[in-house]
């Protein structure tokens, strides 16, 4: 029950920051006749909104599988996820400057900033419910632990990159972005059940997200 | 468990979408004397609210109904249902664009095009259920899904025709979207308990909304 | 279950409205040494600001009531009760015109009838459940329904005060709103446990809101 | 369940407000070339952004930890709560107002009236619920009670020195209120499961923030 209203209040922040997004994507002021071309010259814009849909929508799917774990939550828990909810609530304001100077540096560096800070403090919060086995269900095996460095690891380094990359070639920067968007999302896609996985080994979704429409037969 | 906090954040993100329209309907900046006019003139916005207000919680309701026969998600359910919320999540941005720019052609097909890719991510997700019936509480029949084809087809071919509309005869776009809006919203009403139907057979509710006050006297 | 999807849907619209009030109020953009009078000049928003937050609060609590009573809900109830949200969560649009054109008749007239078509929303909705004793815990009795008919009565007739009033007496009107919104908040103070009413008759709570901090000993 | 509704409306509101900060913070309006500096400008407003926002969070914190000890409500406690959710509904005018004029002492004035209104409303519901047993899981013991008192005492009294001090050291009126938040934000890190406590005795949490990343064994 504690645990549910973390997982509410969560949920509402989540929600809220994925909502608010559009609010960022003002109305163009101009005449009629003019319309097209200002829409035409805000799709920076709108390729900055969905890349941050997802990313939110992927920061809620990756703190649904760690809460999942959880059944006991303490104060430290606690401030470790707010600090997790504040580098997701920020969003909107990175989101919005890249959207407002598309291919200019600083932004996408923020916005590179951004997404690390809230990787890191995802990854701390694994750390610390390794060292806490008490609020788990089960406690977090070496194994498992050291299974999930390597993502964090190469997805950071990846963001560490792109930022680089800001200084001499910014569009790369964005497709990076949005490749370690895609890489994450189709691992979490092929997860059968991501929330009841089997112990022991992840059983890995034979159904590809490109191949489902075309009609797998399944028991 | 794992459904409800797909729903806590879906039903968030509905809530929020719905709300925040109201902030698109900006009050306006002239002499007290000249407000009732502009007030007036606000008029095409205050349709459009009114209409986008509906056209969301006709989604939430879509939403509540799938979501029913739902008994466990998968990673590419989560993806689905996302982008579901994508298209919804956007609205604010049409209708707010169709309130400023009222009887013009492209703000009516962004809104149509909007309408369209909800529709059909909502019939995609439909499908992926049938072929998927480990995570649905009784698998959808095949002649379950066949019956919610033409009521998918009719509602996005109505779109594309008040689409094309826009280049000649822009008031009936509005109205076709309205009629559409209208003819869900009362296929829905007629519905005895939406949440948990007969299995078998749809019961219509004999109680009309236009008759309800009149009174029908019922066990 | 049902239900409890269509409480947290509200649940989230009522609070999502109660909490956007706030960005209506502008913070002004003024030379240091002139902000303290930029402040004073404020107040008859802030004054609106608190009026409407607490008028969403007491929908929020008139909603409460209502579905607490309810253990299964219809098509119809469901578009009902959206209404019911169309009319709060436009309050954001008229509080806002009200706080910028403080003591001018349009305005007030607005904001009036958003109260009332609000206010008649919630009855149509208890007149709804009295003629449908299927969707309610227990049915509701004509002699309770009665009861209620002069509460709406009073305070929509006292609406309709205020609006008139406008033209002559516009402050005269701003403090009906107030009174009316005191009345039925100490009216629902009184009641004991608002969600567990003993049945038959309603129990008055004894202790007043301006006497427990004096400390009424209770068993 | 009453309760739970309670819940889902404030922790709704909470995270609500605790998402709406970001909007407070604009992105700047220059060329690209000055964006640097425009950023660095916009310090102060960040900083009180993340201050409001673990504000927010430890009243959200306080809220759970008040709500955890209800078993019941009345309709005073309803409005009580919606008070207190009230002054922290109000907190993004003046975070605004403090980003948007810094160092300037009615902004930090009013941003201590918030606090000192907040915390004020906080500890009338302690004593409502003191003196209302039958609201209560376990009646509120005298001894606990009189144990909240000096921190109340003392959060209160440093945010009237620090209302005071804006007239003469306005950043130690900052340094006061971080200062405060860090103080409780310790304070309540160290309890080890806030929403279940031990009867009689609160058990210190011997892992500090600042150590369990170092690794505490613990059975």
């Amino acid at each position: 029950m504690n645990k549910q209203r973390l997982e509410a209040f969560s949920d509402g922040v989540y929600a809220i920051v994925i909502t608010l997004l559009i609010l960022d994507i003002r109305i163009p002021e101009v005449l009629p006749s003019a319309l097209g071309a200002a829409l035409v010259r805000m799709l920076p814009q709108v390729f900055t909104y969905v890349l941050s849909f997802f990313v939110v929508g992927l920061y809620w799917f990756a703190h649904h599988r760690v809460s999942h774990q959880v059944k006991q939550i303490d104060g430290t828990f606690i401030w470790l996820n707010l600090i997790w909810l504040l580098f997701v609530s920020v969003m909107p304001f990175p989101a919005s400057l890249l959207g407002r100077y598309p291919l200019q540096r600083i932004p996408i560096a923020i916005y590179g900033i951004d997404l690390i800070l809230a990787n890191v403090t995802g990854f701390l919060i694994t750390v610390y419910l390794k060292r806490h086995p008490e609020l788990c269900v089960h406690p977090t095996s070496s194994a498992s632990l050291r299974r999930q460095v390597p993502v964090y690891a190469i997805s950071n380094g990846i963001y560490v990159v792109a930022i680089g990359l800001a200084w001499i070639l910014p569009w790369m920067s964005y497709g990076l972005y949005a490749a370690v968007l895609a890489w994450l999302m189709v691992r979490y896609a092929r997860i059968n059940n991501p929330f009841q996985p089997k112990k022991g080994k992840r059983v890995a979704n034979p159904t590809r997200v490109g191949l489902w429409i075309g009609g797998a037969k399944r028991g």
